[in-house]
C-alpha cells in the first residue's frame, strides 16, 4: 500500500476519496482533473443562474490551495486518457506533455455528461447545464450588455472567452427548456425570475417523471401558475440555427418556436469510457459496476460518483442514480478503504428532492409500477393529501404523499411527497424506512414528531401509510 | 363480542378507539366524558393563549354531533366512578343520577393531570395549562376588561363563570412561569406576544430537560434574546395569595417576585385511580400497564393515551411518555382489536418536538447517559452544528444535532435537533432509525435528501452520525 492513491476527477467523489485517504494515512494522494474547476456544487448552478447565489465561486467548497493544504497533490488541466491495469499506471495528458503515473489504488470519478440528442447544444444561445462554465455564460447572457466583466466572474477558473461572448449580447426575451426533469424545472424558476417568456417542452405527459404522477401534476400546476408555458407530449426534433451558428428556433413535429435561449436538459449519461477502455466492467446502465466497497472488476481500481453504479436499498441490485450525496459518501468510503479501514459505500434509496417555485418535492425508492414488477414485486400505491401542521395553526398547507408497497409482503417500496411547507425533508422518513426494509404496517406505527407548528398529530407520511395499509388489508 | 364497547374519556385515545370500532364493526359503542369538552387538542392551547389561534373551538376536531354521527353514543358530563371487572360493568355518575353500564370491552382513556406541588394553582391569577377552560380564562385575563364575552368563547362548552371572572380584570403586566418544560417554553412565547414582563423559574439548570443539553442551551439563549428573564436552579417554594384568594407573588428561597399571573407547568401525572380501583395493575410509572395490544392485566380492559404506559422502541421496556400521537394511535389500534382485527398499539420512541420562539426543537429515544446506563447501555454522544441548506443558498441556518449511541454495539440510542430552518421534522429520521434498531454506521450511510434549498449534501443528522461513528471507532 505504499504506492500512490491516484484519483481521476476533482469533484465530489474524487475529492472526498482523496481527502479521506490523505487524512487517515500517509499515502501519497494524487488527483487529476481535466478541467480548471474543482470541488464545485453542480446542484447549485440553477440558483446562480437565477441570481439567488451571487458569485460563481460560492458554488465551490474547496479552493485548489485548500485541497493542497490537505496533503493532496492536485493537478488541474490534467486529463487521464488511459489506464494500464497490468502495469498499474495511468496515462496523463497535460499542457506540459504526456506522462505515465503509477498507482497502488485508483479511483475513477469521471462523472457524467449532459445528453444532447439533437446535436444543437453547441449553437450560440443553446446550452446544457452540467458545468459551471455554462452557468456563467447563461447568467452573462441574461444580464444587460456590458454589465459583466468576464475576468471577475470566476477567479481564473472560468472560460472567459465564452462568458465574454455572451456578456456582449442583448439579453434574451424568450427561453425554451427542453426536458422536464430537475434541470428543466429549476431553470424554469430561474428564467422566470428574469421575466423571460418561458416555454418548457417535455417528451412525455408528465414533469419530474421519477417523482410519480402526484408530484408531476402538482409541479405542472405550479409552473403554469407562475406563467411557464408547458408543452407536454411534445418531443423536440432539433434546435435550428440561423446558418451562422446562432440559435434561432426549437423545432417540434409540425411546430417551431423562435427563441434566443434554449437549454437541453434531457438527462445525463455516465462517463464510463476511461473505465471501459481499461477493461473494467460496466453495468447494464453503462456506468461502472462496483462491489459493496466501490471496487470494480479490476482489483485496486475503484469507481464512485456519477460514473458508477450503486446498490439499491429496495432491490439490492445495481442501480445508477447519479446524485451528490452518493458521490460524496462513496468517495469517502473508498478513501477510508484504501487508507486501510475497509468501509462499505452504502446503498442508495434513490432519494431526491427538488424545488419547483414554491413546491417542495421529494421521492425515494420505487414508485413506478412497471419498475416494481420488473423487480419482482406486486405494487400497490395510495396517494393522500394531509396538512403540514395542525389544521388550526397558521401556515398549515396541503401535503400530498404517495406510498407504494408490495401486496404480498406489505413491504414499503417507495414514496413521494409534494407541498409548500417543509414537505421535501419528510421524504427522509421514507428513505430511512426503505433502508430498514420496513413494511407499511411498521411505517404506520412509527413514532413521528407532532407539535401544532410542525406537523399534525398524524404526519402526512403516517396518513398515507394508514390508507395504504387499509388497501393492503382489503386485497 | 355483542356486549358494548365502553370508553372512558372523550379525547384522543378514547375517541380514536370509539371511532375505529364503530367504523369497523356493528358493536354498540358508548363514550363517557366527565367534562363538557370532547375531542380537543390540548397541544394547541399555548397558541390560543398567544392569539395565533383565533377561536377556542378551532382546537376541537370533532363536535358532539359529528361524534354521534359516527354511530357513537356520546355522554358528556358523565363520570365513570368505578369499574366492576367481575360483573363487567362501570358505575357512571351524571347530572341525571348514577347508573351501572355493562361492557364487553372497556377502554380506559382517563388522561393525565397537571401537577401542582405548591398547592397555589387555585389562587385567582394562577393556572395550570391542562384544559381548554384554563386556556380560555388565561386569554380573557390577557385582554382588556369588557372586551371578552364569555358566552361567545366556547359554544356552551366553556366554564363561563371562570372566563367571565377573568374577563373583568385588568390585564396583567407581569407573568411568572414555573417550570421550563413544553408548557413553560410555549407560554413564554405566548406571554411575550402580549408584551408582558415574563419570568421563568426552573428548578434545575436547564430548560426542556428531556431534549438534552444542546437544545436546552439553545432554547435558553433564544428566550433571553426575546426578553424572557430566566431563573435557573431556582426552585419555587410556593405561590402566595393576598388572603382573599388572589395571587400576589411567587416565593423562592430567599426571594419573592410579585406577579398578577402565574402558570405552574412542572409536569403531569397519569389519572390511574379508576384503573387501580378496579384492580388493574399499574406500572412503575404510575400509569396503567398494558401489553402490546393495549390490554391491561384484566382481560377485556384496555388502556390508552396519557393514563397508560407504552413500550419503548429502544429498551423494549414499558415507558410512560404522554403525547398526542401515541394516544391517537393506541386508541385506534384498540378500536380495531375490539372490532375483531387484533392490532398492536406500536412502540414509542419518545419523539417530541417543540417550538421556542424561532427555534425548532426535536428529540427522540434516550439522550440522558444516566437513563442509558440504567437500561444497560454504555452511552457515547456527540453534538455537531451543520447547515440546514447548502452554505451558498439563502436561508441556510445553523442546525445542531446530538446523537447518542451504545459504545459496544454501535446502536443508535437517541438524538436531538435544534435550529431555525426546518429543524424539528429532521428528528423523524432519528425516530425511524430508532424503531428500526439501526447502528450509527447504518445511519451514516442513509440516503437522505439533498438539494441546495432544503439540505446540504450531508444532512445534519448524517454529519452527526459521521462524527459519532468516528468517536466509536476510536473508543
Amino acid at each position: 500500500m505504499s504506492d500512490p492513491f491516484v484519483v481521476v476527477g476533482g469533484d465530489a467523489a474524487g475529492l472526498s476519496g482523496a481527502s479521506k485517504c490523505a487524512r487517515e494515512s500517509d499515502r501519497e494522494v494524487v488527483v487529476f482533473e481535466r478541467g480548471r474547476w474543482v470541488s464545485y456544487a453542480h446542484c447549485g448552478t440553477p440558483y446562480y443562474v437565477k441570481g439567488e447565489v451571487e458569485s460563481l465561486l460560492d458554488l465551490t467548497s474547496l479552493s485548489p490551495a485548500e485541497i493542497e493544504g490537505r496533503g493532496i497533490d492536485l493537478r488541474r488541466e490534467h486529463e487521464v486518457t488511459g489506464v494500464d491495469v497490468d502495469a498499474g499506471t495511468v496515462t496523463v495528458r497535460s499542457p506540459d506533455g504526456t506522462v505515465e503515473q503509477p498507482y497502488g489504488d485508483l479511483l475513477i470519478g469521471t462523472g457524467a455528461r449532459a445528453v444532447d440528442p439533437f446535436g444543437g447544444a453547441d449553437l450560440d444561445g443553446a446550452f446544457t447545464l452540467h458545468h459551471l462554465d455554462s452557468a456563467a455564460a447563461m447568467r452573462a447572457f441574461l444580464r444587460d450588455p456590458g454589465t459583466v466583466d468576464p475576468a471577475s466572474v470566476g477567479d481564473g477558473f472560468v472560460d472567459e472567452a465564452l462568458v465574454g461572448r455572451y456578456a456582449e449580447r442583448d439579453p434574451p426575451e424568450r427561453a425554451v427548456i427542453v426536458g422536464g426533469g430537475y434541470v428543466g424545472v429549476e431553470l424554469a424558476e430561474a428564467f422566470s425570475a428574469w421575466d423571460l417568456d418561458v416555454h418548457l417542452f417535455q417528451r412525455g405527459d408528465r414533469l419530474l417523471h421519477p417523482f410519480g404522477e402526484a408530484v408531476g401534476e402538482a409541479v405542472a400546476d405550479e409552473l403554469r401558475k407562475e406563467g411557464v408555458t408547458l408543452h407536454l407530449d411534445t418531443p423536440v426534433a432539433e434546435l435550428r440555427g440561423d446558418g451562422d451558428g446562432r440559435l434561432e428556433a426549437v423545432v417540434c413535429e409540425g411546430e417551431e418556436r423562435e427563441t434566443e435561449l434554449a437549454v437541453v436538459g434531457v438527462g445525463v449519461e455516465p462517463n464510463g469510457e476511461l473505465a471501459a477502455g481499461a477493461g473494467v466492467a460496466l453495468g447494464d446502465s453503462g456506468a461502472v459496476a462496483v462491489d459493496e466497497y466501490g471496487e470494480t472488476s479490476v482489483p485496486n481500481v475503484y469507481a464512485a460518483g456519477d460514473c458508477a453504479e450503486d446498490r439499491h436499498a429496495v432491490t439490492d441490485e445495481p442501480a445508477w442514480v447519479p446524485l451528490g450525496l452518493t458521490a460524496n459518501r462513496a468517495g469517502r468510503a473508498i478513501g477510508a478503504t484504501v487508507a486501510g479501514d475497509p468501509t462499505p459505500v452504502g446503498r442508495i434509496a434513490g432519494t431526491a428532492v427538488v424545488k419547483a417555485f414554491d413546491r417542495e418535492c421529494g421521492r425515494a425508492g420505487i414508485l413506478d409500477h412497471g419498475d416494481a414488477r420488473e423487480a419482482g414485486f406486486d405494487p400497490v400505491s395510495e396517494t393522500i393529501t394531509a396538512g403540514s401542521r395542525s389544521g388550526y395553526y397558521p401556515g398549515n398547507a396541503e401535503t400530498t404523499v404517495t406510498l407504494c408497497a408490495d401486496r404480498g409482503s406489505g413491504r414499503l417500496l417507495g414514496g413521494s411527497v409534494v407541498g409548500t411547507d417543509r414537505a421535501a425533508v419528510r421524504i427522509d422518513t421514507v428513505a430511512t424506512a426503505l433502508e430498514a426494509g420496513m413494511t407499511v404496517g411498521e411505517v404506520e406505527r412509527l413514532d413521528l414528531a407532532y407539535a401544532p407548528p410542525f406537523s399534525p398529530v398524524w404526519d402526512p407520511v403516517l396518513v398515507a401509510a394508514k390508507v395504504l395499509n387499509g388497501t393492503l388489508a382489503e386485497a
